[in-house]
């Protein structure tokens, strides 16, 4: 191992000490995963501590929370804990421009549900736990400025002091996200693949604030879209009562955000596009106009890791746009994944990287690719009688075929690998084609036999 | 234009100053277009100024200029000059693994040739050209360490004293290659789509002295290709008599550079698989054992420039793999494209990059496409039986059709844009099919009417 060449000082060879770059989701759980194990772990974070509340605007404040990222969750005793602050969400209610609302479950399996969390409370959770471990040192406000691959070093700078750290450990992981500095490294190197592109929409959180009794303004165990062709809306609950909406819409264009600028514009855009939810946003005009819009970039990279001793996970290996909502699943499923596999080959740590490269790298493909897939579904389908018959069907064939497993149950409501579960799905879809066509074949037999 | 507000010096707002990062081949060529239209020009170049002749060791020292580069140096008046140091290759020659030789002409046109010429005198050419102009300011051993794009600033450190130097136009053209740092700086910015992707196959250079008298040891006037399925190896020939060969191979694997390791090991793979080269390649050992595998990489992004005040040209906007011998005549393109764009649209340069971009990102990701397409028709199938007779039957529809094209000629000797050549390729590729039928059909009726 090139590490106990590099760094003379490390007490256990079979235990080498890690340090995480990202303290949000997926490096503030690898941090419990990695103490349970019993390495010694230092996490580092641009952001405040969360337990000063000082939580700055950031990143999307929802998240929905499924299957995978429960059951990486429950793998270190917190998906509980978690799950205290969520409200699950059965299915979609779509809403017609015209304001009718119909609801599509998820799952022929009532008790399946997606589950809208909030991010702050989320991570809360996860550093908290991590605190309470004795083998894990935190450092918040602390912005990665620099990583020397080669001596597996990150160096960081505190964001009000200014004064420069590095990193202690022997193994480096990169958890800091869609613009990982780990990953900007990694890129400089030869040969890493690596591609960035960008949606040609955007996105804009507005607010939908409790009724005046507390509750919601909407059907809360639900996730409401607006589909509208070439852009949309969507809610999602909080346990306050409120709902947070986010505008998915083109920059420019006839519906982007870039046309609307006045109070009249905004007002007159959103009571003839989404007119139903417009009672039920006293703020709209104000948090239109304050509120940002953000970049919807997919970041696929190989490979996801440097020899035994730097590794990626989350968004900073696999960054996708939010539209099938597993973002922050996948980034737990590889914290999951990874941990399984240092049990099995620790501290073989360059076969243990090699082997959680190979694996999951097809996985965050494919996850990538159906959530792209997924934006153009909600956007441009959700609203339609096949979109609603395909999905009926799709239920039918579930109730009725114990074979037959829909694609979205597959991705949300099992751990079935990403890619399996497209590759599956595309052999359901050929079989059912088949029957289909065999089922004709037999009728049209037996109408002629009868017609003789 | 933003730029009068950044710089408060400019001379002349209809003709701003130009700094170009990079004094390659493409920011050679693209300062002495400049500098003809009038306009002030610093070029910056990381290497030592050619005319010290302190050389270094750099990339693949052959290059094939064809139609598309000749014609951008003719309108700077300097493609007499550069094909002077060049050797016309008319063909390629196949060498079989038992020593055997065919030649296949590139073109039915005799006259139609592929240029082998050095890219140190290429360079020196160029950058003669550009010191001659009075407008012209040339900076060697400075390397760009710093981009400030809102600036529109270039940074540089002097290779030598470590002094810092910055730009001083008001317009910046990363002409600095497939690892530009100008595109280094613009890839953080959003949205910037970009992508590397590496092959599996590296090369090394080896080197075919000249015969005692002087004279080639095989035949100047060709391409040479050793064609072996998953590896190959090519020599392009040089005016001082010698070769310099190139294998392709991949880095690992049966077949791969890093299998060869002792001075056996290289003499038995040679003589085994290349056989009829080695009698003329006195320094194969050490030349294999000196010298370094080089990498493979295809670079995309869009777009290929931030307002009217930066813009990429050459390797740093489409960095493709050599095998369509265009990666010069592609840059040399563009300098010719944004020329003519210039003259039409000066000095509203938001607009000039807008349509350069606009028109030349489509060619650039179909050269990089065919390039990686050539790379496997050269190594798998240019010594089967059946490429040769897909050629041979290109060259006779080329002969007895006036609008067939083969797509080598249209990308190799004319000067059709590279995505308009291949959607013409397939139109006549669709022509030649139907066609095909219809006479097989009209056949088919002859003989039965014979028969009858």
């Amino acid at each position: 191992m090139r590490l106990r060449v590099i760094i003379p000082a490390m007490p256990d060879p079979n235990h080498p000490r890690f340090s995480i770059v990202g303290g949000g989701l997926a490096g503030g759980l690898f941090a419990n995963c990695l103490a349970r194990e019993g390495y010694e772990v230092e996490l580092f974070e641009r952001r405040p501590d969360p337990a000063t509340g000082r939580v700055p605007a950031g990143r999307s404040i929802n998240l929905a929370l499924s299957m995978r990222g429960i059951t990486a969750l429950r793998e270190v005793g917190l998906a509980d804990e978690v799950l205290k602050h969520a409200i699950p969400m059965r299915g979609r209610m779509i809403h017609s421009p015209t304001g009718q609302t119909v609801f599509q479950p998820y799952s022929k399996n009532p008790e399946d549900a997606i589950n809208s969390v909030s991010r702050a409370a989320l991570n809360r959770v996860l550093i908290e736990a991590a605190r309470a471990r004795p083998n894990v040192s935190l450092h918040f406000d602390t912005r990665c400025v620099d990583v020397d691959l080669a001596e597996t070093k990150a160096r960081f700078a505190h964001e009000e002091t200014g004064e420069y750290i590095s990193s202690t450990g022997d193994i480096v992981i990169g958890a800091d996200g869609a613009f990982s500095a780990v990953r900007g490294a990694m890129q400089r190197t030869d040969p890493f693949d690596y591609s960035q592109s960008y949606l040609a929409h955007g996105y804009k959180e507005l607010t939908m604030p409790p009724r005046a009794d507390g509750s919601h303004a909407m059907e809360p165990e639900a996730l409401h879209i607006w589909p509208r062709r070439s852009y949309m809306m969507i809610a999602l609950p909080n346990p306050d009562g409120s709902f947070t909406c986010t505008c998915f819409w083109p920059f420019d264009g006839p519906h982007g955000f870039s046309r609307l600028k006045t109070e009249a514009d905004i007002r007159g855009y959103f009571d003839q596009h989404f007119a139903d939810a417009v009672p039920h946003m006293p703020t709209l005009v104000e948090d239109y106009q304050r509120n940002p819009v953000g970049s919807l970039v997919t970041v696929r990279c190989a490979p996801w890791h440097i020899d035994g001793r730097i590794a990626l996970i989350g968004d900073a290996a696999h960054a996708i746009v939010p539209f099938y909502g597993q973002g922050i699943n996948a980034g737990f499923e590889d914290c999951r994944v990874l941990d399984g596999i240092m049990r099995e080959h620790a501290p073989d740590f360059r076969r243990v990287f090699e082997a959680y490269s190979q694996e999951r790298k097809p996985h965050g493909d494919a996850i990538a690719d159906l959530a792209i897939a997924n934006f153009l579904e909600m956007r441009d389908k959700a609203g339609t009688m096949r979109f609603r018959n395909k999905k009926r069907l799709e239920r039918t064939l579930d109730a009725l075929l114990p074979q037959y497993t829909p694609l979205y149950t597959m991705v949300t409501f099992t751990n079935i690998p990403y890619a399996d579960a497209v590759a599956r799905s595309e052999r359901q879809d050929r079989a059912v084609a088949i029957c289909a066509g065999l089922v004709l074949l037999v009728l049209l037999v037996v109408v002629a036999l009868l017609a003789r």
